[in-house]
Parts: C-alpha cells; sequence; structure tokens
C-alpha cells in the first residue's frame, strides 16, 4: 500500500482516484472547490462529472492543498490544462525533492508552446515528473471496464514504480521513457478530433473519418518525431489509441463542436451551442505555430484552422485536402524501380 | 482515357468499375454469374450487393473472361480470396506481357501462407501485379463519399500510372512499394476485427476496442516486419486505417460474429447466425501459423484462437490479457537511467 494525493476532482481524477483506492492505496483528493469536497464528503458520488459510480469511504476529500501533498508517496495531479502551471506553482512549497508527480491533463500552452511537464518542472524543479495517458474515457474506468494506458517517465524505476501502483486487472499499464511524444500526441490529436467531427456533419462516412483519423497522426508524428518525440508513441496508445477513443465518442466536445462546424455554423456559434472549453480550437492555434517554428507540412490541421479561424467552408476544405497533387503513402520507402 | 476490365462483380468490384467509369475510363466488368451479367445489364443497378447506386449505361458487362481481359491498359482483380487463385489460372492464357493487373480483395491462402498477389504471380508469371486497399467501405464508394486508398506495386512507373486512373476529388490515392505490408495488414486486420466484436458483445466499451486496435495492430506488424513488410503500411491507410473502418462498422461480418461470441454463442452458432463466410476465422488460422513460422509473439490473436478454436471463454481471454506481466509499450525505445 502507498500513499497518493490526487489535484484535482473532475471526471479524470476522481476515477483514477477510485482506481488507485480499490488497488489498496491511501488515497487523499484535494479539489479548489470547498463545496465540491463537501458534496463528496457527503454524497460519496460525484453526480455531475462522474454519475452513477459510487465514491467509498476510505477516499479521503480536501480543500487544503498541504494535507493532499505531504508525506505522500506519489501524487497525481489532475487539473484542467489551463490550470496547470498556477496549480504546479501553489504545490510548490509543500513538494519534496524527488516526489513523484504523475500528470494526466493534456495542452500546449499557447504563449510558450510548452507542455504540461515542462511547465510542472519549471514550477517544481526538484519533482520528478511522469505522465499519464491513453485511450481512457474517464466514465468506462469508473465503471471497471477494461482500459490501457501508458506511463511516461524519465526513468524506468519510476515508470515500472506508477506502473505497480496503477496496474490491475482492468487497467493495463504499460511503460515508455517518451514524456514529449506521449505529451504531445494526446494535445494535438483534439485537432484532428475536430476534422472526424466536421466530416460526420458534413454527412461524410467512416471511410474519410478513418482517413483523416490515418493521415491526421501522421501529421502530427511528422511534426512530433522533429520535435524529438518517438515515432512509437503516435503509432501507440498515447497517439493513434487515444485517438480512435476520442473520435468514435458521442460524449467529445472537440467531435461535437466539429459536427457543428461541418452542418454550416461558425466556430463562435458552435462554441456557444457546447457550452464547454473545446480543447481542440486551442490546439489548433499551438499546431499551426508548431508547425511553423518546425518547418512542417500539416495539410489537415492548416484546413482546420483555415475553417475554424479564416472563415473557409469545411466542404472546401476536405475538398482541397483530396486534390493536394498525388503522393506517395510514406516518402522514405525506396522503390524497386 | 484508358481500357479497363474488372473481373468480379460484387459490392467493391461493382463500386470500383464506377469510379473508373466517372473518371472517364472504358470500362468492361466480367462476372462468372450468367444470371448477374444480365441483370446487371438491364438493372444498371446491383441491388443486391450496391443498392441504390446507379450504374450508366456506358458501363459494359460480361460473361466472357477474354472479353474483360483483351485489349485492357489495365485489369482490376475483384474476386473474394478462396477464387483468386483459381481465376488467375483462368485469365492466364489472355494475359499479355507487362499487362497491369491491381487486386484488391484480401486474404491469405492457409495451405501455402501466400498473399492473394504471390497467387496471381505464380498463376500469371508476366503479369505486373499491383494491389489496390485502405479504409473503404464500398458502400461509401458507391455513393461518392470521400476516401483515401493506397496502390502498391513494384515500380514506382505502375504505382503512378494506376494512382492517375483511380484517383479524382472523392477518391485520394497514394502510392506505395511496399506491397506485401499492404495485403498482410489487410489480412489480418480481420482477427482484430473479431476481437474488437467480442470485446462488444461483453459488454466493454470504447477504451477496450481502441486498445484492442491499438495493441492489434502493433502484433500484426511486428509479424509483418519479420516478413518482410514496412512498418510504415501498419500504421498507414492500409494498416491501422482499414482497421478502423472494419471495428467501426455495423455492417462487418467479422465483428457481428464476434459479438456473438462475446455474448456466450460458440464459434459455430456465431457462424450459423451471421449466414456468411466470415474471413476473420480463416485469417486467424493463417496468423497463428505465420506467428509460429516466423517466432513472434501474438497475445491477442492467440487468445482470439483460444476462443474460436479451444472452447476458451472470452471474458477469461480478455482478463488474461490485461493481465499479463507489466511490460514498456515499445521495447526498443531506451531509458536515461
Amino acid at each position: 500500500m502507498a500513499k497518493a494525493g490526487v489535484l484535482g476532482a473532475g471526471s479524470w481524477g476522481t476515477a483514477l482516484a477510485l482506481l488507485l483506492d480499490k488497488n489498496g492505496h491511501d488515497v487523499t483528493v484535494w479539489s479548489i472547490d470547498q463545496a465540491e469536497v463537501e458534496m463528496l464528503d457527503r454524497e460519496r458520488e460525484h453526480k455531475s462529472k462522474l454519475p452513477g459510480v459510487k465514491l467509498p469511504q476510505t477516499m479521503k476529500f480536501t480543500n487544503e492543498i498541504q494535507e493532499a501533498i505531504t508525506d505522500q508517496d506519489f501524487m497525481v495531479l489532475a487539473v484542467p490544462s489551463p490550470f496547470t502551471r498556477a496549480t504546479a506553482k501553489k504545490m510548490a512549497p509543500f513538494v519534496k525533492e524527488g516526489q513523484k508527480i504523475v500528470n494526466v491533463a493534456k495542452g500546449i500552452e499557447e504563449s510558450t508552446l510548452m507542455t504540461l511537464s515542462e511547465q510542472i518542472e519549471q514550477e517544481i524543479p526538484q519533482a520528478d515528473v511522469a505522465v499519464l495517458s491513453g485511450p481512457s474515457h474517464a466514465e468506462e474506468v469508473g465503471r471497471c471496464l477494461p482500459t490501457t494506458c501508458v506511463v511516461g517517465a524519465r526513468t524506468k524505476e519510476t515508470a515500472e514504480y506508477l506502473q505497480k501502483m496503477f496496474m490491475n486487472e482492468v487497467f493495463r499499464v504499460y511503460t515508455s521513457p517518451d514524456i514529449l511524444g506521449i505529451e504531445l500526441g494526446g494535445s494535438l490529436k483534439n485537432v484532428i478530433a475536430l476534422a472526424a467531427g466536421i466530416a460526420d456533419g458534413l454527412g461524410y462516412g467512416d471511410n474519410t473519418k478513418a482517413a483523416l483519423i490515418t493521415r491526421g497522426i501522421a501529421e502530427i508524428a511528422r511534426l512530433g518525431v522533429k520535435m524529438g518525440g518517438k515515432i512509437e508513441s503516435f503509432t501507440g496508445l498515447t497517439g493513434i489509441g487515444d485517438l480512435i477513443v476520442t473520435c468514435a465518442s458521442v460524449h467529445s466536445r472537440n467531435r461535437k463542436a466539429g459536427y457543428l462546424i461541418g452542418q454550416g455554423r461558425t466556430m463562435q456559434q458552435a462554441m456557444d451551442e457546447v457550452q464547454m472549453v473545446v480543447e481542440g480550437v486551442y490546439s489548433t492555434k499551438a499546431a499551426v505555430k508548431l508547425a511553423q517554428k518546425y518547418e512542417v507540412q500539416m495539410p489537415i490541421i492548416e484546413q482546420v484552422n483555415a475553417v475554424l479561424f479564416e472563415g473557409k467552408s469545411a466542404a472546401e476544405a476536405v475538398k482541397e485536402l483530396m486534390l493536394r497533387d498525388g503522393k506517395t503513402e510514406h516518402s522514405d520507402l525506396p522503390w524497386e524501380a
């Protein structure tokens, strides 16, 4: 048994805290929202974010960040990406040297183009920062449906320690040294989920969606490898695997916003209708900046950007993608003749 | 404009013949079934196999194989895989030196473990054999929904020629030199589609299915690369792309048979209920033989085989997959420490 602090009581933080509790660990969950903490402690269920999933009495909830940090064997950072840096700054004074912190959110800071783990390492230099990612709807993990994830860490020792903490018969964990590749795949995939939603909204079929997913991860991988990520992460659970789950989901906000845009709404109308933050819209801006900085061709992401921010029609964007010059699928493969 | 012969008037052959006709080519379609030829000529629609798709008067239909072969600029071979060798043998006497033949079916001969293009080359050594594959439901191609495919050929010249013949604003074609990788991905994917169906039948969710798809293509790639295929084909449109389309489809027989098995039917009961050939059942046998021959670990395919042919319960098989020893996702990636 280990002691674990989980920061953030959204759907994913709550589902992972429950998983760790089931694995026999001593879990304390922190939320910045005192009302949420009291509700969780009283109801033993997060009715708005993880409805129908009972949380046992052994799980502790607190509004005091220090309480969730002090004396923990490892910590899970599960706040939404816009709050990661600020939360890390708040945590820093209480974090001991070498403290293991697993970040489970995804995103790229638009102003700095830094990944979340890079932001955390900047704010808490004494921490041993790792990431957990993969095809994992929180609702399904809460219901104990078989799920796989990858832990990325700087050292094999940390990765294998965290693998042991999370793994059980419905949650299989692989290890990886490629933190950067894992984070880039998880962040940039939302742009492709938007594109897949747009295709659905236009009334296109499974062929189009599979093409967008496959060619989408190919261009993300081109960028990610140039930035130092490993190709294996983009073709693995944290890349294409996570993208498949996002594009299949009827709950995905990115897919839904894309669907509305495909049906003819502007980006703003779609955002208003979905009434929630659509991560992919921000990821698109970051992706376009990264493509320029690293001089990588990203035709799908460029078309999504043109539809979102330049008023291009979605149907026109798809047509341009289809009619680009005929290409070889993988330019590195040699021909016999 | 080119002259094209299409052999086989199933849903895929018919959809591709229509595509070529729309691209301005002179198309003759052969079927072994005279009643089918007369019906197509009269009705100008394949009501059982491609309903709702009108076939223009410019398309010719014949029951005489020689008529579909003589004087063609290129040919499309679209018969189901169990008939590929026999059809190639029948074609051989009429095929000129260097004749381009694009095979569009998928499968591995269980007795010889040969791919379809290898069988065709054996029967028609004078032909220039190519393949066309990718995420492409015939129904959607028939309805002109945006679709992408890959043409694999021995020479760049043949690949680019065929790319030009097929490509238009709703059908984007990439080229590739990796015929073997394209064929292995297309054939072995059906085993994973069965596994995905089994997971659905057990009531599991999107997380489980995305894991099976991602780890499934990883083990197919391990085998395929050892056999001489290129990793890029397995992570591309003809590998994971095609697998995504198959696993998403409610029409896939492999997925449906798997679903019934997941719900508790035996393989034979599932086959009887689907009332059609379930390709994945035969592919599983071929895959297991290939895994043994090339000494590659294929845990998902082994479990599918145990469920199909050894009476293992599907739930038990999933549990074993989840509880194997914790592993690194990609064993080739180095750790810092």
